[in-house]
């Protein structure tokens, strides 16, 4: 039987690893490293960093490979990541016969946390589903982003007793901030989906590549930050050539 | 200055700490194990583990504290909780006062992820305000329950390009299944409020004490499990005399 490992890896800080996830590092006989596109580098070298660190006396081989991106101004979303998902899922499938021996071990570092808007899960359950390869897997939690912009802000997500919503940037800006919750916190936004909230007495705590030496935070009234979080942005977008930022928007206290 | 840390350890299994964290609790002089009721053995039990296996050639110090509980059956949740606080407040304070010389670090061990239906980041802020101690903070993340849920279940949180809502089990007894998301995630539900969600549709994904060695999971269409989530739930909370459990539920998919 082959065995596979979805390994959360955490967001940045390579310190975010558990303990459990260094043991699953240790178990693998070959990494896959997936990335796409002007953030590539930057992670890949991360996840490298990561096999290097915490892999101890073993031989390990390393996989990387470029993942498909998204057909992007497509006006069918939900289509086109569904497309996605099919050219990654004949990706992972002939990673998986050709690098992986019966027997063996392999492992995928997930950014964050495979639970959270990543497919990883979702493609090795298709995989299974269509009978063409057998295995077994496991997925190891990690500390999702989210966790790590709350921890650097010294926040709660939520109110007392209140509900925290997580959503993506492209529905906070058709829908706005959605009903009955207080708490809404943001990811994938690619258009500055805050800046259509002004005017609603919330507050925002938001973070840029949190975890690593690049990090940027700004917190405030959104009416007052905005803007600022926006110029902050897209210098840092230029700088770098990409950009990963969450956010949480609070609703003011009544 | 008084130094102060905010450890998040994880939902149960001691291998999902992270490395920051382990690093974090060696360097507390003193640790504060809190908790309250009945769960209170067994989970004090689980935080002394954590300190005696992390902690490497170092003295510390280990007070422990019951935490004041909620007053049960009042119809002011939100009053009750804010009471509940104030009481909190009153016991970090003296136990920083009292036990954290000038200089010292004290580490306060979280369950899951500081972030989540978790007092003490609220709690060090208003003994803050208050200015009647001065002290540094600093959070360090933890897998939350949920995660810990997700990757026992093998689960995404979310449906592609989807939103997820954390809520309480009080929540969703009030007002069912939130508009506008198909992924629910329930937390402090002492109610089996799930029982009134059948007939909808919904999947739902179960977990008690996730990560321990008593670890229970359930998944199915909720129609068909809930009667028997609902048995195993209430033998298990007689076993123990005390129940965590956490449960994704999940609109089919159209
Ligand atoms: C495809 S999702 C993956 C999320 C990941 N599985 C997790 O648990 O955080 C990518 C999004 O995560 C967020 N993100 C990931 N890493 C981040 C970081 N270091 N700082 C801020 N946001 C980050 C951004 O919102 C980004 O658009
Ligand atoms: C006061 S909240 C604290 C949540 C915690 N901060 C976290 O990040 O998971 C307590 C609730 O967390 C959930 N919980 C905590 N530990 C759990 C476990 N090991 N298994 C299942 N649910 C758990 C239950 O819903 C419980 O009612």
């Amino acid at each position: 039987m082959k065995r596979l490992l979805l390994i959360g890896v955490g967001a940045g800080d390579p310190e975010q690893l558990t303990i459990q996830a260094v043991k699953a590092l240790n178990r693998a006989d070959v990494f896959f490293l997936l990335d796409k596109g002007s953030s590539k580098t930057k992670l890949l070298d991360l996840r490298r960093e990561i096999c290097e660190r915490y892999v101890e006396n073993r031989d390990f081989r390393v996989v990387e490979a470029e993942l498909p991106e998204r057909e992007r101004g497509v006006a069918d979303y939900a289509g086109s990541v569904v497309d996605l998902n099919a050219a990654k899922q004949a990706l992972f499938e002939q990673l998986i016969d050709e690098h992986v021996a019966e027997g063996e071990c392999g492992a995928f570092l997930v950014w964050g946390d495979p639970a959270l808007y990543d497919s990883s899960i979702r493609i090795l359950d298709a995989i299974l589903a269509s009978g063409r390869l057998s295995f077994d897997y496991e997925v190891i939690p990690g500390i999702t982003s989210v966790q790590a912009l709350a921890a650097r802000h010294r926040i709660a997500l939520n109110h007392i007793g209140g509900a925290v919503q997580i959503t993506t940037g492209r529905r906070l800006a058709r829908e706005g901030m959605p009903a009955g919750v207080q708490d809404v916190v943001v990811m994938l936004d690619a258009q500055d989906s805050y800046t259509g909230l002004r005017g609603q007495d919330l507050e925002i705590f938001w973070g840029a590549y949190v975890g690593t030496p690049d990090e940027l935070l700004i917190a405030g009234r959104l009416d007052e930050v905005a803007e600022r979080i926006r110029e902050t942005r897209l210098a840092a977008r230029e700088a770098n050539g990409w950009i990963m930022d969450t956010y949480l928007l609070r609703k003011a206290e009544d």
